[in-house]
């Protein structure tokens, strides 16, 4: 049995808490927290405090909070020489105190409140400063997901950098297909088949291969047609750019 | 019983013959291709034929060639008052001859060789001169798909445009993923679930709703973290305008 306590209680915290409540080998003993009222989601099956100085005893400590709070949350823990991780993909793990023993356990996944998530298929990554913690993070991070990978914090920050691009960009190009949709009065469920198809494709066929569109074919004509109907300035310049880069990318290939 | 006649070979083609063989009240009576090797496909089921002078009688022509073809295709055929549509996003009906019937029959969706497409999911938009042919695609289009839409040519052109957003540049974001990954020793299916769930969202949360990232939260550390990380120029610009754009979206709601 895995004892586990829970710093924090946001998105991260409520879903990793979901994911361990399914597995009968691992026990959140405890969920910490300063906001009162999102304890509440976790209060009815185990303990819940706000008190960062009454820690339970556990085996693995994990900070779900913000980047910017997981050194203060950690400073404050009344404990030494446990096992303490965080679940970021941008901060260090040397980012964290150094009075424990440091790790990280950061899936690569988007959460959002309500949206049921399975673990089996988010990808971890995790870290730490020595063997015997890497195969305790290894065996809680193999219950709960068939991907589990052992990265330095500089490759990390290279997930995370990329996660931005295929997630929050990504999403940002789902809204502005949304908006242009939304002005010329036709409803954005016209693209949801293809954005679909578009990201289904790309679990099969590398993305360089899967490359169409007017400025992977040199389509002047098409391009030029696009972008006067695009008033907008941000969308003016994000179509110019990245068409550029997609002509610049396959441009030997056309050549 | 409504006779098609598909003219072209490509990616498309193959798409809506495979779709409409399903129907047994559709029937592709002939399919004419410049591409005799291609024209294999089609031959065990269909007639086919490399010259457009050869053409079967039928109630719909189906012009599924390139837009640059589109015009050439349509001129050649010995046919007068005939329905002719083609399946391009971005051309207006008008592009075509007016010795016969016009009309347009454009699947959004993004097509690929062997790549099963579930058509019933497909929206399809359709526009025709009268609405006697309006009717006759309707008739086609609902039964490929649940999802029809009557759209003028000027919309058409701005879901295209909405789709090379969401597909096109989509993909490309994929694939600066996956160059990230592999740069950094790290495998591309580390994304697969996050580019998965990001889909899969928005088709339960408007992606306006859905954005997260250090742009949505103004976050200048991580956003510098990134960009410092980022040697290619053409990444790096394409992070810094969508980071910015993003910031500027949401500016009002974070300030």
């Amino acid at each position: 049995m895995t004892k586990i306590v829970i710093l924090g209680t946001g998105n991260i915290a409520q879903h990793l808490f979901d994911a361990f409540e399914e597995h009968s080998n691992l026990e959140v003993v405890q969920v910490l927290g300063r906001n009162d009222p999102a304890l509440e989601y976790f209060n009815k099956s185990t303990e819940t405090d706000t008190n960062f100085g009454e820690l339970a005893d556990a085996d693995i400590y994990i900070a779900a909070v913000s980047d910017d709070s997981i050194y203060a949350v950690c400073e404050q823990l009344k404990i030494t020489n446990k096992l303490v991780v965080h679940c970021s993909g941008s901060m260090e793990m040397t980012a964290m105190p150094s009075h424990n023993r440091r790790g990280v356990f950061y899936p690569v996944q988007t959460f959002s409140k309500g949206r049921h998530v399975d673990f089996k298929d988010v990808p971890i990554c995790i870290e730490a400063e020595n063997d015997r913690d890497l195969a305790a993070l290894n065996g809680l991070a193999t219950t709960l997901s068939c991907h589990v990978y052992t990265v330095t914090s500089k490759q990390r920050g290279h997930v995370h950098l990329a996660a931005v691009f295929v997630n929050n960009f990504t999403n940002y190009l789902y809204g502005v297909g949304a908006e242009i949709c939304r002005k010329n009065g036709l409803p954005f469920d016209i693209l949801h088949s293809l954005i679909a198809e578009t990201a289904a494709k790309i679990q099969e066929v590398s993305p360089i291969k899967a490359q169409t569109g007017p400025a992977r074919r040199a389509d002047k004509g098409t391009i030029a047609k696009h972008l006067a109907l695009l008033q907008q300035k941000n969308y003016f310049e994000i179509y110019s750019l990245l068409s550029r880069s997609i002509e610049e990318t396959y441009g030997d290939k056309n050549g």
